[in-house]
């Protein structure tokens, strides 16, 4: 068999055989990325090997950016690694910044990002903020014009494509599995004010308590931060509540809560049911494992990932991109003490 | 008072005027970094105030790189947050990558960062090597000149310094306290052959039974790779060698062993003793908090930071560079039991 020449590759792809060269060996141009996921995709399938390919990516087709709040926060390291591990299998580079949650970081390492002439950016924004820096944020992201895929979150604008658990079936979903057991004080640790995710996770614990004709109580909700340290800090003032279970926003602060029931001698779930969000990889190490609200967490990192690429080949959407969440039921729940 | 002027910050670090408005309007120039770092330095110094700011990174001085194996050992989430936060406050922001534990991801990731301006590299290299890349790493590392700090691992080439733990100490000290509680039979979970640390460790495994008088049987060893996955997946091996203790190379396999020993029934440490290294964060949520080798973990981040810093500014190392971990005995280690 003959071996395929740069003209063939630029006869089937309809481009010339200068753009073939700057794609395949990576040059700076202004090809449009369409078309050089194009002459790679041609190249492949006419098995073109004549090139000298960047070590960097396999098929040296750039760098993708994500920004996290929190990479100590296993549910974002290990979104990130899945994403990562897409990208990669695709030929691109992930190049990670993490906010320590504020969101003036969200804006500098876009800046930094754009700077740096990364392709596309994957976003889990900060979730403390303010209103105004919020619109200073999504400003930004429709100033660089970079593709961007916001997790978490849905921004009405062109160039920015949505990755979103459903966080209110999540939360609700938690609260039945509580109250069918027959709780009805359940204390609650959110995300931070202003949080869209804690918002719907909180829209989800009221709907399900109004299904049970239980009166919604403020009194039994912590305004929380994520950190695994605020479950800790926290459940002495919940305990004073008398409640009877804890909710919590996510999974970390649940091992927070762990670690202060050890403190107060309380046994879970004897003593107090303990519920989480997120499913990371601990949960199932605990003596006790944790009940939580399971999110697809791979799959939400692969899936920000593929709706990057799809944007820079000016693919349309995978979809779907809503994830649904399932309960895993494991032995931090209870019923309630008869006491 | 006089406002400072250009004119008196360009005289006080002297330098061109030019030089000064490249510098602090953060431009491309061929100005070195230790010039940059001096007319910073000036400007703050004389309070000099009417420049445009980068948002970026405060004084917008430029991006660092850290390479890390794996951003879901909390061990290194927890290193890279530390350096990066330390970065910040000097007026840098750093980008992150995580090789998946392969060294060729490294190189990559070094090329990439190379590309796209960094300034300078700190990187925890992939334990799962070969010799062969071992050398074609550290020959990229001399190719790049780029100030280099490595974590865990020193290389003698002028651009390279490197901030340690003092591995074969740590496990010693690990060894000792199980050893005087009386466990002769002492399996060990280590991390891939050829990584250094693990070999270290290893080292400190040998001696610390050398010194007790007890014969090394390398059929209590059982090579691992840092995961958690594996302390559950070769628990039941070290299991079938009658161990009464198990020493893991890192926290994440030890609470792999956790999991595995709920499996099996087994309690911790009535049945078995575990012992891990790092003391990351979890190890206090465990209903059995984990008896580990202590790194100063976010202070060898914010050294890693200071000396890549240093070498920017052309400024002797900060040292000691050479961490002394300690042993955080808690409620997973005992006596055997008397059978």
């Amino acid at each position: 068999m003959m071996s395929t020449t740069i003209h063939d590759v630029a006869a089937k792809a309809g481009v010339s055989i200068t753009t073939v060269s700057l794609v395949l060996n990576n040059k700076p141009s202004r090809v449009s990325q369409a078309t050089k996921e194009r002459v790679w995709a041609v190249a492949e399938e006419l098995k073109f090997t004549n090139i000298r390919r960047s070590p960097l990516t396999g098929r040296g087709k750039g760098v993708l950016g994500i920004i996290l709040p929190d990479i100590r926060n296993l549910f974002f390291s290990t979104l990130c690694v899945s994403a990562e591990q897409c990208a990669k299998q695709h030929g691109y580079g992930v190049l990670i910044a993490t906010s320590e949650d504020a969101v003036e970081s969200d804006m500098d390492y876009i800046d930094a990002m754009y700077e740096k002439g990364v392709l596309g950016i994957m976003m889990a924004k900060a979730a403390r903020t303010t209103q105004q820096n919020e619109k200073k944020l999504q400003q930004k992201i429709i100033d660089t014009s970079l593709p961007f895929v916001t997790i978490d979150r849905h921004l009405d604008i062109s160039n920015a494509r949505s990755v979103m658990g459903d966080n209110k079936e999540g939360a609700a979903l938690a609260m039945r599995h509580l109250i069918g057991l027959g709780h009805r004080r359940i204390g609650c640790i959110t995300g931070p004010k202003q949080d869209v995710v804690s918002f719907q996770r909180m829209a989800g614990y009221k709907e399900a308590l109004q299904e049970a004709g239980i009166a919604f109580d403020e009194s039994l909700v912590s305004i929380g931060d994520y950190r695994s340290s605020y479950g800790a800090e926290h459940l002495p003032y919940l305990l004073g509540q008398d409640v009877t279970a804890v909710f919590c926003f996510n999974d970390m602060m649940a091992i927070g809560v762990y670690k202060a029931c050890r403190a107060y001698g309380l046994k879970i779930p004897q003593n107090l049911s303990v519920v989480g969000y997120d499913d990371i990889a601990f949960c199932e190490s605990l003596d006790t494992p944790l009940t939580t609200v399971h999110q697809p967490t791979e799959a939400m990192g692969e899936a920000a990932a593929m709706e990057l690429m799809a944007m820079l080949a000016d693919k349309p959407s995978h979809g779907p991109l809503l994830f649904r969440p399932t309960l895993k039921v494991r032995a931090s729940t209870a019923s309630p003490e008869t006491t």
